[in-house]
């Protein structure tokens, strides 16, 4: 073992753990508590391997699960961003990609090389792996959303256009699952929880 | 989409939510409120990935990944048993087998069998993948303990002989590790962190 490389790795883990302190605009099921990231990212790991026979492309799985582990690990200093608020949306490129700097950086230069290459797949969505943990990171929060009634839509007065747009990133991954998505989100449409504009 | 088969998967996922609720005795990093399970299984999958290179065997990263993401699934119902209560340990197996048998019930029967093999192997040390992943569940903690200077072994006056008797598993899995939590361990009991009977 050589013994600095050991030491950097641990650093990384133990910055890591801050991701637990962030939250997230998702509340857990049984209406719960917000969610934080590191919850996030363990539930879309899960669901990447259970849900793997419905991507339409073949992708490397052990790469997708820890593109999920650690694809919000910028949100330690950039912050969580709600999908739905424009003005985060606005700066959040640019805090994430600082953050990726530092945060990333901790590594023996090999694994910071290789995090932040799978930081900008997810980003660009340029992957097999990246598309379809897209796809996990957008039904995570609406499995739970639908599952509490959807009342994190109704709190934030979500239109139907905003929702239908994140969810066209979810068709890039899963055919199948984009078609179910869009069934939930019809039924919040009529049951008023997503505002039809 | 077979939509029976997608129905039981989406269950097990939203039943594996409550798993963010059940809390462990190890603390955050700079004294944070305590650990919960899927937090603590997030930064196992992270730390397999990130710390491969220190196995003693060749294993499957996905599979060791998963491992980890669901090894505490049966605490939904069986509670968290903590390393060091001998009473919680003596019941432990029989409480956490009918919590396999119920919650990983829910998936397709496929799925089911081979998420109850992942846990029976990870609680029987008996693959590289179960014996690696129980590295990981060793120093995940130790981890976090050290970064606050110990305070969990305190609060439990835990003695050095049960701390040591833990850590014999991670020697299975790797001895560059295991060699690191010793010194871990040691400077601990030298600082009077953990009791020297």
């Amino acid at each position: 073992m050589e013994r600095e490389r050991f030491e950097r790795q641990l650093a990384f883990i133990l910055e890591a753990d801050k991701e637990k302190n962030i939250l997230r605009q998702t509340h857990l099921s049984g209406h719960g508590r917000r969610e934080n990231d590191a919850e996030h990212a363990w539930h879309m790991a899960m669901m990447i391997y259970l849900l793997k026979e419905y991507a339409d492309e073949e992708f490397d799985l052990a790469k997708a699960m820890m593109m999920a582990i650690i694809h919000d690990i910028v949100e330690i200093d950039a912050g969580d961003t709600y999908a739905f608020d424009d003005d985060g949306l606005a700066t959040q490129k640019e805090r994430e990609k600082a953050a990726a700097e530092r945060i990333y950086g901790m590594l023996p230069d090999d694994q910071r090389d290789e995090l932040k290459q799978l930081f900008d797949e997810f980003e660009s969505l340029s992957t097999p792996e990246a598309r379809f943990v897209k796809v996990m990171d957008n039904i995570q929060p609406l499995l739970l959303n639908q599952s509490n009634g959807g009342e994190d839509w109704r709190e934030h007065r979500v239109a139907r256009s905003k929702v239908a747009a994140r969810h066209r990133t979810t068709r890039l991954g899963s055919k199948a699952i984009a078609d179910y998505a869009e069934e939930v989100i019809e039924e919040n449409v009529r049951n008023g929880n997503i505002l039809d504009e």
